[in-house]
C-alpha cells in the first residue's frame, strides 16, 4: 500500500492531471471515478489505484488488472477532483489515424466534426459526448485545440473519449485536402454563412469546421469549406455557445440520415 | 474614490458575488465587464464602479449612470472574476411574470422552457443564451433550479439574461398546468421518451421540460406532459449534457418554425 505523497507514482499521476507536458512524455493520461474507469477499454488500463475505503466497498474493484492500493489522502494527492472519488487509473494513450476518423474501419459515412483553436476543456468534452450520441466518426483538431487528455476534457466526455476516434495535426488544412480527395463535403459553421444550416443535405460524406469561441474560424480554413452555414439567429444573441453549435450541426445530420 | 477594502460598499458587492442570500435580500445582482454592463437595460442599473485603469482607458464609461471609481485592488476585491475587467454594475433583479414567459406582452407564439432542479450554472446560463437564439419566449423553472442572479449564470448567458423573461415558482407542476390551460403543449425530454423528438411538431404553442443533469424529470413532472420525447442516441452514450438537450429541442422548434 502506498501511504506517502513523496511516492514517485503518486507523484507521477499527480503531473498527470495538472501537466499536458507530462502527459505528452508519457503518453498517459488520467481517469477518475469508477464509471471513467469501467468504461475504459481494458486493454488501454496501464495501472490502477485505489483507495483503502472505495476497497473496503468494492473488495473486487481491481480484479484483473495491475492494481495499488493507496491511502485516502494519497488517494487525494494524486486526483484532479476536489472529492475525488477512490479509483483511479493511468490510461494510454490512443493513437488513431485519419483514417479511423473517417470511419473506415468501420464502414460507416464519414460524419467528422474539424475543430480549429477550441479553449475551452468543457466545450471539447461536451462535443465528444454529444458527437457519440449523433454517430459522428471521429473528430479532427489543431495543436491549438484543448487537449483532449486533461482531466477536465475526460471528465466531460463522459466515456466518449475512448470510443470517437480523433487525431490532433500540425497541418489542419492539409487534412482537410486530404479528406477532401476522398469525397468529404466540408461545411463552416460560420456567422457570415450564406446558407441556413438546414437548407444542406448532410446525408453523404460530411464534416462540419468549428472555429474559436471568440474569433470563430480563420480565413484560411473558412476557406477551403465546401459551405459556409449559419445557424439562424433570433433576438441580440450574436452567437451561441461552441458546443451548442456544434450539437445543433450534428443531430441536425443525424436527423436528416435517419429520416432519408 | 473608494480605495479601502473594507468601504461597505465593496462588502455588499462581494457579497452579491458570492451568496445567494445577498441577493435574494437586496434584489440586486451584479453584471461584471464591459459587455455585461453595456448590454444591462438602463433603467435595471443601480449602481456602477469603475476601476482607475479603466477609467483612463474610456473616460466616458460611466456617463449617465450613478458611479463608483474604485482603485483596482478594490475592483478585484468586488469582483467574482480572477481578473476583473475594469466595470462592474450593481443590477436590479427583473420581476417577470408567467404571461411574460408565455410571450403574452409581445404577442409571439409560446415556446418555453421548463428546468427542474437543473443544477449546474454553466448549463442554465447556456440553455438562456441559446433560448435567446432560438426564440424561446421565456423559462419557468422550480426553486431547486441552480439561481440564475449567480455570476456564474450572468456570465454564461452573454447578455441573454437581460432579455429572456423567466419566472422562478414554488409550484412547478401548478404552473405547468395553468399554461396547459391556455393550449400549451407540453413535450417532456426524457430518456425513455416513446417518440423521436423530431417526429412532434412544434409550431403550436409548446414547452420543453428539461431535467436535473443526473436525475432526470421527476414522474410527477413528466407525468403531467402531453408526450415524451427522446433525442436518439447512437453508440454507448447514455446521455447528453442537458444544455446540449435543450439546445438540440429548441433548434428543432425553431427550424419547423421557419419552414411552415
Amino acid at each position: 500500500m502506498i501511504t506517502s505523497t513523496a511516492n514517485s507514482q503518486v507523484k507521477q499521476a499527480a503531473a498527470l492531471a495538472k501537466r499536458a507536458k507530462a502527459r505528452k512524455e508519457t503518453g498517459l493520461f488520467i481517469a477518475e471515478g469508477p464509471k471513467m474507469f469501467k468504461e475504459a477499454p481494458k486493454d488501454w488500463v496501464e495501472k490502477v489505484y485505489i483507495s483503502e475505503t472505495y476497497l473496503e466497498k468494492e473488495p473486487a474493484a481491481g480484479e484483473g488488472y495491475s492494481f495499488e492500493v493507496v491511502t485516502d489522502e494519497v488517494m487525494k494527492a494524486m486526483a484532479d477532483t476536489q472529492t475525488p472519488q477512490g479509483i483511479l487509473a493511468l490510461i494510454r494513450q490512443p493513437s488513431w489515424k485519419l483514417r479511423d476518423v473517417m470511419g473506415k474501419e468501420t464502414g460507416r459515412k464519414p460524419l467528422i466534426m474539424v475543430l480549429e483553436t477550441l479553449q475551452d476543456p468543457g466545450n471539447l468534452g461536451t462535443i465528444i459526448r454529444a458527437g457519440e450520441g449523433a454517430g459522428i466518426t471521429g473528430v479532427l483538431m489543431n495543436r491549438e485545440t484543448a487537449d483532449i487528455f486533461s482531466p477536465k476534457v475526460i471528465r466531460s466526455t463522459m466515456g466518449a473519449v475512448y470510443r470517437v476516434p480523433f487525431v490532433y495535426t500540425d497541418d489542419l488544412k492539409g487534412a482537410v485536402s486530404e479528406m477532401k480527395e476522398e469525397g468529404i463535403r466540408f461545411y463552416a459553421a460560420h456567422l457570415k454563412g450564406t446558407k441556413d444550416y438546414d437548407e444542406e443535405a448532410y446525408t453523404e460524406a460530411a464534416a462540419f469546421m468549428i472555429g474559436n469561441e471568440s474569433k470563430g474560424l480563420s480565413e484560411e480554413l473558412s476557406g477551403i469549406a465546401d459551405s459556409l452555414v449559419k445557424i439562424p439567429m433570433e433576438g441580440q444573441v450574436e452567437s451561441l455557445n461552441a458546443a451548442v453549435a456544434a450539437s445543433v450541426l450534428m443531430f441536425e445530420a443525424a436527423r436528416q440520415r435517419r429520416r432519408r
